[in-house]
């Protein structure tokens, strides 16, 4: 859905006053100005990455989180908590070794991609091959790359939006595959990342079916560099890697979504939802990704269930499991939620960037633009702009609610520095920026409480 | 010597004209510009970090940057080349696992300290008493610490001339002694750095005459973070270390300073030094530390050999060894030059910073104070203030060939981001900024002809 609107057709109506009472304006300046004061989601990303730390589907970590999730959201205030199970594929990450073998020896810092099988137990030596692209890598004649280890060297460019991401991620997920078909028998990438440190970034990578799964790695940017420059000097660059990573056909582990409402005192079967994941990668304390969302979509829930009355609709908060292995926790909230799924009149998740909300974009039914805009003009003075676009999707495992009908919002943040840290070791809490965290949340709360009093119906 | 003067004072004289001849002067501003406009230096310093990479003292990487820097020197121009044997114990990393057992587990990570001995082969598991500073770790009772881990959490704080680390690696280099002292089993500190990392720094530590040698590592910033924050919930926190670090009781290992000269044209035994450390720590590819003053001190004698004629007096660039484990080099190096250390009219290292130079103070006679004005002058344009001070050892190895008398000038570069990355994995390549070494590189070289080429002598 496109459907461009301008601001000139919508400032006609008195938007605000369509939207919500004045006593209820009063309500949510207020509730703003509770969420703009209150470190509740610092003390919430606080208490997961402290206690918790990383929480891969699956392991110790995330049976912690599911129990930590539900005891929290029971102390916050919430009317209903309850978990739904999911379940995924095993893996598990074992140790990696890597060096550059000749012209000019060097331990290099390499993390494995999420799936990727191991090497062989005396691990691999062999020649390099260099693309700068994904696809260069395509354009590599079938059988050019018999014996040898394919590198993509792309470097991922800053941007306040993450734009780079989908044109440099794209290698991670499928490189190895492509680079197999030709007849490599491993690949190692470049990170997607756009830091300097001597910390590699992992991420879900996928394996074809019928083309042979070989072991698939990420070099830190440093490493990547120190690669490259050997080309420079000599055409035959030789590579060691040795990895432990295990894939083991069929067996599967169970996690669970985290669901908790806050029930709506006049339609409690309308349901305005909010959600992060609570899953992260095997590295780091998932702090950013997406810790932070969490922190921010249970804090909300807790100012608005603080409020003398529960708003009109329900307010559901929604945990979900199994992000970081291909969005299984929002496809298990899909299909078991599918005959209910019109209900669910308008929804947002947080899952990306580190900094303040400078845009939100509306993918709602055109009816109910007016009352986009004056959510939008309760937002304006937090430095939050609407988009002239209605084409939204909400982001990352909502994205699949917004798909099956959802109607949804996309709050963007500065995500400038982001993928410095995503889905490394560095992901911790000392990245979080408690002043934009704060305003961050007091958006979602805003919206919250907008979405769930109001009449608007952003179906139609 | 502190003999504070005043530029008014200065100014009173024509410094410029009883320091360089005209012709002179018109030489050194196309030196400058020379140097200005050469990537030489950052080609040098790729090389080095590329072709070596690290090497500490007796390392293979050790020995191949001895043969590199000698060929280095030989094609840059030199009149000689020579090397001089230094010795030292030798010691070897390693590895390393740790982790916060209790009460909420986390794998954390640390480094072992330069020096250090490793744990019993099955590692050691102990309750952590916390302290803040080194001076409170001092202040516990006797005995106190019997059978714990002993940590001090003091975070260095950014500034422009890192004048933190001084009451930071304290810590560093006794902490793990005082701990025994009081009965402790093992020594864990914050890093001696200002990033948020989760990388580790090391660097030297020493163990007291007679007071039992226990394990000593750094934690990253982020992983002080957890464990502090542990605290907060439980009194009892206990810790796991494992470190295989070997420091075998008398072995000695073998490395060399390497020194070239320009050999002076008029009074070739007057001596101007410049220098670096050729060594490195045995993490990163010691790129800030110290590839860049190599880089620089070779990079301004190149320039000046590319003249049509030598400087009246002898340029000597000095790469010392093993100035990690404790001015190894720089003690040999003055022990086998202390007969004729008054030759040396003058030295300037380079080890610390990343930025541009910004001040210059000297240490030098009283009389010649005018001819550092003059050299004051000419780098005015290039953002190098005076410091109205006479009181400056020369950096690192070569205070203490100022200590042996030598007259000598520090100039203090921008040093904000250096421990970020100082000691870590992180000091790579990419860290460099090329156009801030420029700068640098043509301070030295226009330091260095004006030092070889004017009649100043500097001890008077
Ligand atoms: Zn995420
Ligand atoms: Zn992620
Ligand atoms: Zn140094
Ligand atoms: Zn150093």
């Amino acid at each position: 859905m496109f459907i461009p609107f301008t601001l000139s057709v919508l400032c006609a109506f008195s938007s605000h006053a369509m939207a919500l009472s004045e006593a209820e304006q009063t309500q949510i300046e207020l509730l703003k100005n509770t969420a703009l004061n209150s470190d509740l989601s610092y003390q919430i990303v606080e208490s997961l990455t402290t206690e918790v730390g990383h929480r891969f589907m699956g392991s110790e970590g995330d049976k912690k989180a599911i129990k930590w999730a539900t005891a929290k959201m029971k102390s916050l205030g919430f009317d209903k908590v309850w978990t739904e199970e999911v379940s995924g594929p095993k893996w598990s990450r074992g140790e990696v070794k890597a060096r550059i073998v000749t012209p000019f020896p060097h331990d290099v810092v390499v993390i494995a991609l999420g799936g990727s099988v191991g090497t062989e137990q005396t691990g691999i030596t062999a020649p390099v091959e260099h693309f700068k692209t994904l696809a260069d890598l395509k354009m590599a004649p079938k059988g050019s790359l018999k014996g040898k280890i394919a590198f993509v060297s792309y470097q991922m460019t800053r941007h306040i939006d993450g734009q780079d991401y989908g044109p440099a991620v794209g290698a991670r997920v499928e490189g190895a595959s492509i680079a197999a078909e030709k007849g490599a028998i491993a690949f190692i990438m470049r990170s997607v990342g756009t830091d300097n440190n001597r910390i590699a970034h992992t991420g879900m990578m996928r394996y074809k079916e019928g083309v042979k799964k070989i072991p698939a790695v990420a070099l830190s940017n440093p490493d990547a560099n120190l690669l490259v420059n050997q080309f420079s000097r000599e055409k035959t660059v030789n590579f060691h890697l040795k990895m432990t990573s295990n894939n083991p056909k069929g067996e599967m582990v169970k996690s669970a979504n985290v669901i908790g409402e806050i029930t709506g005192s006049e339609f409690p079967n309308d349901i305005v939802a909010i959600g992060a994941h609570l899953d992260s990668r095997d590295v780091g304390t998932g702090a950013m990704d997406d810790g932070l969302g969490v922190a921010m979509v249970l804090a909300s829930a807790h100012h608005i269930a603080q409020l003398p009355v529960r708003p009109k609709k329900t307010l559901r908060v929604i945990l979900f499991a199994a992000e970081e292995v291909g969005l299984l926790g929002a496809k298990a909230y899909v299909d078991k939620h599918k005959t209910n799924m019109d209900n669910h009149i308008i929804g947002a998740e947080w899952d990306f960037g580190l900094g303040r909300i400078y845009k939100m974009t509306p993918g709602v039914g055109a009816s109910s633009l007016n009352g986009i805009r004056a959510l939008a003009n309760i937002l304006a003075p937090m430095g939050v702009s609407l988009a002239p676009t209605n084409d939204a999707r909400a982001q990352s495992d909502m994205s699949l609610l917004s798909d099956a009908g959802m109607p949804s919002i996309n709050f963007s943040p500065d995500g400038s520095t982001y993928f410095d840290y995503h889905h490394t070791e560095n992901d911790t809490l000392d990245k979080i920026d408690p002043d934009a965290l704060k305003q961050n949340t007091a958006v979602y709360t805003v919206f919250a409480y907008f979405a769930t009093q109001s009449a608007i119906d952003f179906r139609k």
